[in-house]
Formats: C-alpha cells, structure tokens, sequence
C-alpha cells in the first residue's frame, strides 16, 4: 500500500492563481493488478498551458494537470519494468498506478549525463512544440526572418535555436535583462527586454526594419497587436501561446487584426503538439541528437520539493523562470 | 479633346464619409496616343474595400479608387477595337486615355442577354473572390459546414452559392429581413437577420450545433468574437472583409482571439483575390458557365448617374445593396 500526495484545484482560479487555490491530499494507492505498474514521480512539469486547461479541461476538485517524468517502482507490466523511466500523463501526483496507456518510455538512446528532467522541456513536450510550430506551421525557410516572444521560456528558447540550425534570422524578446543575455548566447541575431525598450514597435522595428516573415506567438495580447503590424506581406504566425491574457478575470481587449490580417494577406493559426503525436518518436529523437551534438542549449529553472508545486507554478506564471521550469521532487 | 469627369478624395474620410469628402472636377484628357485607348466607363464598381484602401493607398486629392466597365470609343491599339468593352482599373472617371495596361476585355463568350455590369460583380473581381476564398483560403470540402456574414452582398452572396454547388450546408448573416429572404431563395440552408435575432451566439447554434468547419469572414468586428467560439476543431477562417469597423475613427476592439484559436486549433488567413490573379482567367470562365447553367444566380443594386457615386458608395457602406453595387453612366 503506497500513499500518495496530490495537488488538487480546490477552486477555479480568478485571475493570477493564489495559494488557497490549492490543497495538498494524500490518498492511498491500491496494489497494481496485472497489467499495472506503480510510478514514482522523479521531475514534474509546471506549464503555461496549465493556467487555461485548468478553466476548460478541469472541474473544482481535480488533481492538477500535467505531465511528469516518473521511475517504475512496482511493475506487473513486462513492457516497464522495475528502475525504467516513462513520461506519463499523470498530473500533481507523486504515486500513481497505471495501466501503460499513454506512459512514454524514455527513448533508450538516452545519455546517461543527460537529466531525465529534459524529457519535461526541450526532448519532451516544449520541444515537440517548437519544432512543430516552425515546420508544420510555420513551414520557416532558410533565410527568412523569425520574430518570438517568451523567447527565454521553454518553448521559446528552442524556436530560436531551431530557427538559427535552419538558417534564418532570429529576432528574440524577453522580459529580463538575464533572458535577453542568454538568448544573445544563444545565438539569438536581435533581441530586447520588452519591459525596458519604451517602444515595443520602434525595438521590433530596429531589430528588422524589412519586418518579419514568421512569428512564433506565445504572449498574445497587445504583444500581438503591434507585432501583427509589423509582418511582411503573406506573412505566418504560429500561435503556440498567450500568456499575457492566461490570468484575466476580466478579458482584455485590443484591435481586431481582420483589417491587418487583409491588406498583409497574413495566416494566423492556433496549434498544439498533439496534433502531430504520430511524428513525436522520430521528434524527439531529433531533439536528442541537436542536443547531444551541441546544437541546442539549454537551461532548467529546476525547484525542490514536490510541496512546492503550486509555488514553482505561480513563479514560472510570473515569468522567474530562464528555460524550461520543473520540480525535483 | 474630351471632357472627363472625375471623382476626388478631397480629405481622408474621418469616420463614415461624407459628400464634402468628395469633390467632381472635370480634366481634358489628350488624344489618344499610338498605341493608346480612349475608355468610357458605362458600369463603375463601389465595393467595401475601397473605404480602408482610401486610408492605404491614397492620398488626398487622388481620384477615386475603383474598377469600371467601359466601352473603346477611340482606338490606336488594334488589341482594343473601337466599340469592344474592358474591365479597367480608371478610379471614378467617365473617360481615361489608357495605353491598354491592365485593361482586361470582356470574355469573348458572354452573352448578349447577360449585363456587361457583371463583369464587375459576380463574373468579376467579387466573384473571383468568393472563389479563391472558398478554393485556396478555405480549402472548403463536400459535407462541411460554412457561415458566411454580409451574405446578401456582392461577395457573400456568390460564396453561399458556390458553397452549395461543392455540397456544403451554408448557414448566412445578414442585416435585413428583405436580404434574408434573398438568401433563402438562393438556396442557402439556415439564414437570419443579425440585426433582430437577439443573441447572435444563439442564432449560430441553432443554425447548426455542432458547429462550423469554416468561416468565410466578411464583416469582422464583434461578430467574429462570437463566430469564433463556434467554429470546430481545426476550423479555418478565411478574412475578406472587415466591414464592420471600416468606418471607425477610433479602432473598436474586442477580446484577442487567441487562447480560442489554441484550444481550438484555427486557421485564420486574410487574403485578396489579385493574389491568384494567374487563375483569373479560368476561373471567370467558370464563373459564367455557373452563371449560364443558372447555377449561380445573381442581384444587382443599381445606381443611376457618374454624379450619384459618392451616394451609391455611401449607401453600400450602409448595407442598402442586395447583391453587387453598381452605378451606371
């Protein structure tokens, strides 16, 4: 018998979560049955995407969502065995029981000196994201040029690098001065702290006076407005994320961009990694290799203690986190 | 030495134009060139885009914008005989001496019995743009289901029509119960007044309740917040027209579109027909057969008198016109 703590949403969250929004539970686990493995939460994943799944996809009462990587500590599964790795699906908890659907294995190409963790960022969902959104959606081409937003974040960190592997222009925006200067690390060609540049169009527009031929969107709200501005004729914009907008209670408005959106011949399209889960095992693999080959970089805002949960949310909300932001458990 | 009359932009429209944005000047045109054409227009065109091109494209004291059908009367360009009709791009004038570039001449298949006047209507540039829009923007399929708005006018009509030809259920908005009469007529499946419905989100769930696989945008605005929660997964919207905030001097805004447009997973284009502008030819070819076979049927709203062209566009803004807007000299 295995107890097993979980973060429940005891209430809708209005506007920015609070604390008193979640409750720490412990349940007891049955014993896996045939079939069954019981996981043990290693690295769990704190995202965006969390903030407005948590209104359309959860009612009061559920266990937060999200993905974790987890050890198998019991198994009456031949296809897990006991001290494998898996990426499940199993939300805030630190023990689950399954079935094997939807568990992941970790590829076993993996290297022993590289963190587990990253299945959670860049060889996991995040990069999956990104690589999707630039040639999927995107459909980037050498020598274009590339505007993204977040670009410290998970997902934005590797857009950029992908661009660059791909040969175009790469224009990043950040909101701390120590994000702008990882991305110039990074290899970013233009970047800038939207918070300090005065003018979001004038910074945009310096950084590419020709304007952009994609943008990979992950803030929304009056980001987008002066960006969509900013696009070249027949212009591409991804639309992964809008974290600006994610804590409203009230929405925020801004222009509508149908005018805009006309004149530019521009192709607005709102995607999520799902859509391409046949692709993800060649994906991943990929990401595995531009990683150990030193193509792309990383860094992890990691945060100790499963307890810290809802802590290690509301700060990568605020944006505290460089790269992928995960709890150690 | 002819006398033609002209239509001027006098200042930049502020809001809704007004007469005094206009100005009628008389010119003396040259005589005809070798190699050059005397037109007189017979059909002129008042679209809705000429409003926010006035603001793009134009300076104050430029003559109007605009396409117009018109007859050769002097001729030293053997392709363009004496008596033959072109679709020209002259603006608001009564004649132009043109050396043929961009002149297009009618299709040497039209009939005598159809009016030359929808060589700027549905065999024209609206026609082309109900087109491609369904065609290239939408990619729209056999079985799926389209909302179109402004759907009695020039463009919106022809889309719901072809929409039907290509076994769609059509579902279409428009602002007067005459109109949504037409609509019925035409064949569309379910129709209603926008302005008298009540609840716009309710009058698109009950036109259909499973919701719209695409969204031939006509109008933008507050109608496309709502449109866009009831579109399907993997919807696609493709953005003709703005109507609704053509006239603002001050922007109105609305709720980004973002987080919808993820969770969703929507494509969104702006598009101009000129962007197929290789397609033309065939594809005003296929506008005729439909025309011909009475597949595709057709109403004209028609001014009289060069001197009435402020008023004609004026009243088109206004949603006056069932079907295309014309002035005739």
């Amino acid at each position: 018998m295995v107890q097993a703590k979980c973060w429940v949403m005891t209430k809708h969250f209005d506007g920015f979560p609070k604390t008193s929004d979640f409750e720490l539970k412990e349940e007891e686990l049955p014993e896996p049955k045939d079939g069954e493995v019981l996981l043990e939460a290693v690295f769990l994943s704190v995202d965006p995407y969390m903030r407005p799944f948590s209104r359309f996809r959860m009612k009061e009462g559920d266990v937060m969502i999200g993905t974790q990587v987890a050890k198998v500590i019991q198994s009456r599964n031949p296809a897990f065995p006991v001290g494998s790795h898996v990426v499940s699906n199993s939300g805030w908890r630190t023990h689950t029981v399954s079935d094997g659907t939807g568990l992941t294995p970790i590829l076993p190409e993996w290297p022993k000196d590289v963190s587990l963790s990253l299945a959670l960022g860049i060889i996991g969902m995040p990069g999956l994201t990104a690589v999707y959104g630039i040639e999927e959606v995107l459909g980037l081409q050498q020598g274009e040029t590339l505007l993204v937003n977040a670009a410290a974040g998970a997902v934005g960190s590797v857009v950029g690098q992908i661009a660059k592997i791909k040969g175009c222009k790469v224009v990043g925006s950040a909101g701390t001065d120590a994000k702008v200067a990882y991305l110039r690390e990074m290899g970013f060609d233009e970047v800038f702290n939207y918070k300090t540049v005065g003018s979001l169009e004038e910074a945009l527009r310096k950084a590419s006076p020709e304007g952009y031929d994609c943008f990979f969107e992950n803030v929304g709200g009056s980001f987008s407005t002066v960006a969509l501005q900013q696009m070249k004729n027949f212009g591409r914009i991804a639309v992964c994320g809008s974290i600006s907008v994610y804590n409203d209670s009230t929405p925020q408005t801004g222009p509508y961009p149908h005018l805009t959106m006309i004149l530019k011949q521009l192709k607005m399209e709102g995607f999520m990694q799902s859509r391409w889960e046949h692709k993800h095992p060649e994906t991943l693999k990929r990401l595995l290799a531009w990683v150990k080959e030193g193509k792309l970089q990383y860094r992890e805002h990691v945060t100790k203690g499963f307890e810290n949960m809802p802590a290690a949310f509301m700060g990568m909300l605020q944006g505290e986190n460089i790269g992928k932001a995960v709890v150690a458990v």
